[in-house]
Formats: structure tokens, sequence, C-alpha cells
């Protein structure tokens, strides 16, 4: 018995990974993390948004082009919305977080971009996130989001 | 260190999901399973086609309009693509495989589809896929296609 409880606990020790399946608080804290990103947006803090993204050279946003890594998509989400105007007002709707494992889940959502004409006019999409739970918290490793054209909406 | 031996060999036998990061045989099989899918589309198989998709009520087909579960997303795909003529002949390229851990990687790349005015004419796209190594092998999990505008070739 004694060797079986330290097998176990031995197990429990090096499996932290399979630990559990995803729990609610899981899905609680990727809608947080989800949340807080648009919230910096509003702010005009793309900084802060960007930090809903794990800081590694292996992520990807993939759109009509491709940001391969932190440091690329950062550079291309400023150039893209230069301007708090060109920002705007993001709202996310419908979202859904599905659990892969313990430590991966997918999210998907709408995007509206309530912007003036001189902002570039709404705009408005969909998105497949792949999320990861890193020791920072819940971060979007995978992003493809896709822009509708107005005559789509 | 015969109970130093005895907790590595409890955990290597605990730990399968960890066991190991993916390996070269992983993405090779993952291309295989890519390869096979075209192969079976532009045999006019859309069953065979289906198979690369876990057979499950969770996986989505994200798009315009999203399909939930396997059964909606082969009818979907068995309204939209109801001829031969349009399914046309389809090709991958740009394909990139990632992994997330040892059982789930994202696949990314670019889709043509050949096809006659009577079909529907050519199209082409990208897509972001979650795939995940099942006791079937590697299957489809989460597609997020997106069809460009012919204007935005």
């Amino acid at each position: 018995m004694r060797l079986l409880r330290l097998l176990l606990v031995a197990s429990a020790l090096a499996c932290p990974l399979i630990a559990a399946a995803q729990s609610p608080a899981d899905t609680t804290a990727i809608l947080a993390m989800m949340n807080k990103s648009s919230d910096d947006w509003n702010k005009g803090d793309m900084d802060a948004f960007a930090t809903a993204y794990k800081n590694s050279p292996d992520i990807l946003f993939i759109g009509r082009k491709t940001s391969r890594g932190y440091d690329q998509m950062v550079a291309t989400y400023k150039k893209s919305y230069a301007t708090r105007e060109a920002m705007g007002q993001l709202t996310f709707s419908q979202l859904e977080v599905q659990p892969l494992d313990a430590h991966f889940a997918t999210v998907t959502g709408h995007f509206h971009l309530e912007r003036k004409a001189t902002g570039g006019g709404n705009a408005d999409g969909y998105y497949l996130l792949v999320v990861e739970k890193t020791a920072a918290g819940w971060k979007i490793v995978r992003d493809d989001s896709t822009s509708l054209a107005p005559s789509q909406h």
C-alpha cells in the first residue's frame, strides 16, 4: 500500500499537464482575457492589447497576410491601426470557448469595429483563436481573423 | 536508487501525453492526411474526404456560416459541392504544420479550386486548422477557412 501511494504521488507530481481537464475557471479566465483585450484596445493602448498574445516567435496571426511571431504581429497592428481614430471602438460577440486539453483551447467569435469614415469606417468579421495556458495566464498563440467585405454583412 | 528508478518508470507510464513533443513523423503524418484529403476530393469522394475530420459533435467548421459537429459539416459540404463539377480540382499550397503539444497541432495553408464557370468558377482562400492525434490518426477538429473574393487574389 505504501508503494502504491508513493507511485500515485509520484504520478501526480510528474503529471501537472494531465492533472485535470479544463475547469469552468479556465473558461472564465479565457473570457476575462478577451474582455481585457477589447478594453485595452478601446483605451487606445495597443501595447496592453498585444499582451493578450503570447510573446513568442512561434505565434501566427493569419489573414490576407500572415504575421509570424510577436514582434512582427505588434508591428503590423501598429501600422494598420496607427491612430486612435483608426482603432475605433472594438466589440466582441458570440464568444465561445472550447477546450482542447488542459493547456490549450479554441475561442471563436465575431468582432465589430465602430469607426468614423475618417478612421476607415466600420468593420466586421470573425475569428478562430488558439489559446494556451502559460505561466503568465491564457495567451493567444494562433489568430485567424477574417474581415467581411461590407456587402457580406 | 531502486526507488528512484521506480519513480521514473511510474512517471513515464503515467505521462503518455507529455512523454514527448511531436516528432518529424507526426508532421509527416499530418501532411499525408492533408494530401489524402485533397486526393479524395479530386476523386469526387466526399465521404472519404470527410474522414480527414474527427467524427465528433465538438468539431467546428468556421466561415461565414459555422457548422458544428461532424454530421452538420458533412451535410454542408455535400450541399455546397453537390456535383463533381462544383467540387472541381482542389490544390493545397504553403502548408505549414506547427505543434502545440504531443496531441495537438495547427496547420495553415492556401487552397485553390479549379472549376469551370458552370461549376462556380475558380476559388481561392486560406485556412487555419487545429488537428488532433486520435486513435484513428491525425484528424481535423477546427477549420477556419476563408474564401477570397476574386478581387482579393
